[in-house]
């Protein structure tokens, strides 16, 4: 029997006899580690210990101590939540249950289930816990599994396809409880310290809407009590930043479900945020060397035709007639800047060409996926493109990077980043995407950027690097990507004339630095909690007078500070009701001026972090805005002094 | 028999017997202007001077002195063209020919005509005008007028529709030739002075294209030779400015006939000036104390039908379908902002609230009437919707009409005004219509502005204030205007909370500074002959170097002169090229850089207007932009000094 090599994570390679399971690998490496293996990542996929190596897999040993153990520990408790599902309502059907960033979720269905009746399945499922059970992987005769799965048609629907042509298949088995699954899962149900359900929804089997109506039970699994505790207390914290609820509060947006799904409507107060962040993106797009331009919402399908939308993405396309011809609103922008590159010639010297818009685009989810402002109809991408030579894409590509860096430093957001290769449905030759992926690669490899893959998630015509938002909660949001794009030039027959005279293709780098406009402000709006830096604050001032008699004085004020967003309360109500009021709206400075302020010509200054000032001369004031303005800064700190 | 009571243009009354035509007043007034009377303006129509006046009539005598002569005279010439066709080609058949604001045109068919037919035709009109022929009005039994138009069926259908009741109908004749016309027409033919045949299009039978495709011959005609002669001079001038050939010169937008009709991209040139145009008219609104707000493009019908567009609009909206239900693209950005208002509740404190959005509509044009800028099928209006109370809407009204004046200041544009009152397709009583058009008229006239009456021509929600853009020369083009409306408040229910504590229903104001900024680039770009403002030209400064020598200094220069839009032309040309390039591209100043500038850190300054001055300073230079831009001055004046 012959060796084959395994690579592991610092690069080093592993020879294992043909065969070698993860764990036989991990035992190679040392006893330890064999004993102590709960799964492994062959190739980016989390699998069972029991999993056969190939030559040149990618391999990491996952044990207890591994980042993966806690999407393994979740896996169980899915099945310990089937298993005590099924003790209490044995009618019930499984259908699938994996884990996810959050926790868990099973579907299932012939169960009626509500939140009083998941209390009682907790129950149960703490005995489960507490008994113990060995959790083992068994095989079992394909014509078995049909049997056992006599009365459920789902289960015997994934024997059919996920795993056609598998004989033995896999279950795994707990106690008296089996369920066809591939793993991995812990050793043990007493490995499960904490756990909880948290809602009930229904989901379509298969994500279909044509299909049947499940219902997915969702809960979720730690380590310890204390790890859950801090989730549930991070969750509660989320709900209470829920962007759909700060944005009717504070007046951002609001969307109409009837006339308007999918379709926010900005506000005053959202659209000033909005307006800022146009702006900055516009500068630092100038800075670089963007030209700006503006493309048409709406196409006739030719021009879809050409560039591949119609075929990868015509599903997802909202379409109409006009005068018996089809046209469809712009999924992407980047068809429209290639039609106004190709309208003159070009010389090398003139690339790179780099475009950016503030382009709307509009594409059809379903109905009940829609959620407020993070899947949407029509969303607005900070869109650019750019025209570059071969020679030119790791400069450009560098540079975007540091663009997109500069971004999550202003706003105070972490970055996750991952390279995402070709997907199923795509457009080009295996040679192209080769090329474009190494290449993409090969930047960030020098860049030192941590990063991650996400192997089939690359748009239909090129791989891109995903930057995710990870927000004060530690959630992440996905962000702007850059992408490398082979294929656009060749579908528009875009040229320009080489040092050498000949017609040569540029490559087109698509690239963003929000992403879209709509998800980027909800990510902010939680982020922040609705406590907007002062630059991006709708209001930035609140002048509170006193009384009606400071009038006078609060609207002169308001004039000193005309570069600013300043609003006076001159509701008759008290100074207490109205600084609550302003602390409320999260507006980062409040001016008290009373008869004192008045006579001396000065203010008292409170920000929303409740720490306050007397005797502040408005120059003084205002010359501090101006810095805190324009650097951008996160947090109101004329007090800090 | 009892006398009828018309009112002059200086607002005074004339009595008049009954029966009395516009000539017969004319006598009244005077036995000269008797004489001399040519036609009438009878409540804004021009018509023939044997038309009857009624009591309450507004009256004006048109003469030979008139400024409505002209068009007089062109429908004489209308007529004199058709008789010319006759003579050479009896079987033409003759549909309608009226006069226009450049001249007139004559709808014909059964007739093969090129360019050089219409030389022949020329000649013959010559020879027409030269026989002096009386042009007399001449009453016809309507069975005999059926029976001259046998052969012609859209005359007949002429005298069953405009012309169905009528009995005698009214014919003008002019030595042999006849033509069922209601007039006016001047004396006879010897007064056209001169006039041109000047192009041969299609037409639709009655504008419709389901109907007879005609041949449209169109034609202009002067009082003088000198008359004509400037007028096809200033045509010519027209067609080297005209803003399609421009937009492609100067590289500012394209149109793609296949896959967007009607539908302009805006390359980086163009963006530049838009963008310019945006901020502009976003401070002004800030300044007015207007709010911004962001409206979706699409909504479902159920919007639509609540404002009434749909009942009023549905022709030339984008429908499409999304799940079974009936979208539209927005074809007015007014339903949206009503929208907004709608989500919370305001008082009687709160008003007047004022959004604005620059929002994009789209209507759907006929292809054929698809022509540049100035047709499209989407286009964005910088629009303004004001909420107001009653009592505040001559207040808004006259800062709203002090607003737009500036702009037309800032351009360097002459205004035209008009009131337009309520068209045929419309919603709302009669109460509130005559409410609402009594209060822009009141408004009109304690302004003092000098302002026409276009009756019919409202929006279907309201009367409005049109203003027209009359350019460098001397046209005119459609521009912003300013809505009162009371109709869409109660479709959408709109309240504030009055002093009383009482709901009431707000007063909605529709207005636009611009109109809709396709057609305001369209009239700057024409108006400017591209030579754009400082301020809004994409490059403002291009510096020439004359030897690769001074590339570097080129560059300090370019990095000193930061805050403008400055390129370096690097290409390898002679000094002269350079110059005449940057001239072709209307590029407000060249900095022209040599050896001697380089050593005495100097730069030569030439402006479009080809003056230059020498050992001029960066500094000085520097400061001078920064005064032109911010005063947005009309003409590059560094060189004026």
């Amino acid at each position: 029997m012959s060796d084959i090599v395994v690579i592991l994570p610092d690069g080093s390679e592993l020879s294992v006899p043909e065969g070698s399971s993860v764990e036989d690998a991990a035992y190679e490496i040392g006893p330890g580690l064999g004993k102590d293996t709960v799964a492994g990542v062959v190739d980016g996929e989390l699998v069972d210990k029991a999993t056969e190596l190939h030559d040149g897999d990618d391999l990491v040993i996952v044990t207890d101590q591994s980042d993966e153990y806690l999407d393994v520990l979740r896996h169980s408790a899915a099945h310990v939540f089937a298993q005590a599902l099924q003790r209490l309502h044995p009618e019930a059907k499984l259908t699938i249950g994996p884990w996810t960033d959050q926790g868990f979720y099973y579907d299932v269905t012939n169960v009626d289930l509500d939140m009083d009746d998941l209390e009682d399945v907790e129950a149960e499922m703490a005995d489960i816990v507490a008994e113990d059970l060995p959790i083992e992987r068994v095989l079992v005769d394909r014509e078995e599994a049909l049997e056992k799965y006599a009365d459920n048609e789902f289960k015997r629907e994934i024997l059919e396809t996920e795993a056609a042509g598998e004989d033995p298949v896999s279950f795994y088995q707990q106690g008296e409880f089996e369920d066809l699954c591939q793993g991995p899962h812990v050793e043990s149900t007493g490995e499960i310290g904490a756990f909880k359900l948290l809602n009930i929804s229904s989901a379509y089997w298969r994500g279909d809407e044509d299909n049947e109506t499940l219902t997915r039970v969702y809960g979720t699994a730690f380590e310890s009590e204390q790890d859950l505790h801090d989730f549930l207390e991070m969750q509660e914290e989320a709900k209470e930043r829920d962007h759909r609820k700060l944005g009717q509060e504070l007046e951002l947006f609001s969307i109409d479900e009837t006339t308007g799904p999918g379709l926010p409507l900005y506000h005053p107060n959202g659209k000033r945020i909005l307006d800022e962040l146009a702006d900055y993106a516009k500068q630092l797009n100038l800075d670089a060397g963007y030209d700006p331009v503006e493309t048409p919402h709406l196409f006739r399908t030719e021009l879809w035709k050409k560039s591949g939308h119609y075929d990868n993405y015509v599903d997802d396309m909202f379409l109409l007639d006009v005068n018996d011809e089809e046209y469809g609103l712009k999924p992407m922008n980047c068809p429209g800047h290639a039609t106004i590159f190709d309208q003159r010639s070009w010389s090398y010297r003139d690339l790179p060409v780099r475009y950016f818009e503030d382009g709307k685009v509009y594409r059809k989810e379903q109905r009940g996926e829609l959620s407020g402002l993070s899947r949407v109809w029509s969303f607005t991408i900070d869109d650019g493109h750019l025209f570059v030579r071969p020679d030119q894409i790791e400069d450009e590509i560098n540079l975007i990077i540091d663009n997109i860096l500069s971004v999550f430093d202003t706003f105070d957001l972490e970055a996750e980043v991952a390279l995402a290769t070709r997907p199923e449905k795509s457009v080009g030759s295996d040679e192209i995407w080769e090329q474009a992926e190494s290449q993409l690669k090969s930047v960030l490899d020098d860049s030192g950027i941590d990063y991650g893959l996400e192997p089939g998630d690359g748009a239909f015509y090129g791989p891109k690097i995903d930057f995710a938002f990870k927000d004060a909660l530690g959630r992440k949001w996905d962000g702007p990507t850059v992408q490398l794009d082979f294929n656009m030039p060749e579908r528009f027959e875009l040229t320009y004339t080489g040092e050498d005279n000949e017609e040569h293709r540029p490559v087109m780098i698509h690239r963003a630095l929000y992403g879209s406009y709509e998800r980027f402000f909800m990510v902010l709006i939680e982020h922040f909690n609705g406590k907007f830096p002062f630059w991006l604050a709708p209001e930035q001032v609140r002048i509170l007078p006193i009384s009606d008699d400071q009038l006078g004085y609060a609207k002169k004020l308001q004039y000193q500070l005309g570069d600013f967003r300043v609003d006076i309360e001159d509701r008759s109500w008290t100074l207490g009701r109205k600084i609550r009021e302003a602390q409320e709206d999260r507006v980062p400075y409040m001016v008290i001026v009373g008869g004192d302020e008045q006579e001396a010509e000065t203010i008292s200054v409170r920000d929303r972090k409740e720490r306050e000032a007397k005797d502040v001369t408005v120059e003084e004031f205002r010359s501090h805005l101006e810095a805190e303005r324009d650097e951008k800064r996160a947090e109101p700190d004329f007090l800090d002094e």
